[in-house]
């Protein structure tokens, strides 16, 4: 069976967890507690990240995008980065956005602040970091709103990879609480239809012991 | 004429500005001063970042792993990042580890707080990122070296993307006189093959005003 090494709020780990749903491809999902640093791990994957796909070939692919790249090659069947140069660039600009803007400037600042620093022992949340991610996050479901003004999906007509990245950002975010989704409806409705496809059910059912998440975060009606 | 906006010292401009000159595409190179978030700018690239590449015909993209899938799809006679999906897989990984990894852990360290943050009035280099930039990079190059070991170039058989993203970052850092190369003697016979190549020339060209480059900078004999 193919296997995903994945960490269960690595918003990385859960855009590829979702592509492979959109693909129908099934996979066993192995949780990897990257901070470690198991040398089997970093066999697969020297960069000592999640995710990593093992393929049942015993192919192994690192790096989410590079993995959603090598999927949509290998399993053209349901292309997930569009099929013109123009679509597939903005596409990916979407999903390099939300992969680097979005986890830099909001992910990184709430939820490693809250989750990621507990689990590894290294203290308490500093504030300021908190502050920032909860700004900053308005603009980020601005621009959400933004694009789904003029567009059906954040890329254009298709659901795409870029949709795929800002809801794995996003759902993770969620978990812990931190999305002001009553202050960005078009946002919300555009995540509300994300989070009914089959390929995001899987998601809704993470639980990280000891940290329960609100109960409007496995509701499709939230 | 083709137009790339970009700054001397942005190791991602300077990953596409290789690209173009190894599939033999015409460009003018305009400099950004990003940090001035000019409005014309922003509606070119809302994430206010170089590299930004504009086609002839007026068609737009932003982000230099973007930019470079873009010239694979649409300049395919001299392929930059593969043919085969396994190929392909193993020139982004080791892309993404040199844009990622390496971009964090040494140029952010010893470019940012050497250049960027005088040319921006920032203040002074911190010294505790410019020593774990020096300690980094030989972990870095130490890598390097493990590739060329069993590879002609950093992904396979054949000059990629992988070469243009290590020698983007490392020619930055050459430009600051960064590098220990004495010490990693095979990373430093591959890029002497990097330098050496024509789509490499103009970047040993680059000038920055009272920031001259050391004297091997410019040499291929180094």
């Amino acid at each position: 069976m193919r296997v995903l090494f994945h960490t269960i709020l690595s918003p990385f780990s859960r855009k590829v967890r979702i592509a492979l749903g959109e693909k129908g491809l099934d996979f066993d999902l192995m949780a990897e507690k990257v901070w470690e640093r198991r040398d089997e791990f970093l066999a697969l994957n020297p960069a000592g990240q999640v995710p990593v796909l093992v393929e049942t070939t015993g192919f192994v692919v690192s790096d989410s995008s590079v993995i959603c790249e090598y999927l949509d090659e290998v399993y053209p069947a349901r292309l997930l980065i569009g099929s013109t140069p123009a679509g597939r660039a903005e596409a990916r600009r979407l999903a390099a956005w939300f992969d680097q803007k979005f986890h830099a400037e909001v992910t990184q600042n709430l939820v490693w602040e809250r989750v990621t620093k507990r689990l590894m022992g290294l203290g308490e949340p500093d504030s300021a970091h908190i502050r920032a991610g909860l700004l900053n996050i308005n603009y980020h479901l601005d621009y959400i709103t933004y694009l789904v003004e003029e567009r059906r999906w954040l890329a254009g007509d298709d659901f795409s990879l870029a949709d795929i990245a800002a809801a794995a950002q996003l759902s993770c975010l969620d978990y812990v609480g931190d999305v002001p989704w009553e202050d960005h409806p078009d946002a919300k409705d555009w995540y509300a239809r994300v989070k009914s496809r089959p390929s995001f059910r899987p998601l809704l059912a993470d639980h990280i012991t000891g940290l329960r998440p609100p109960v409007h975060y496995a509701d499709l009606d939230f």
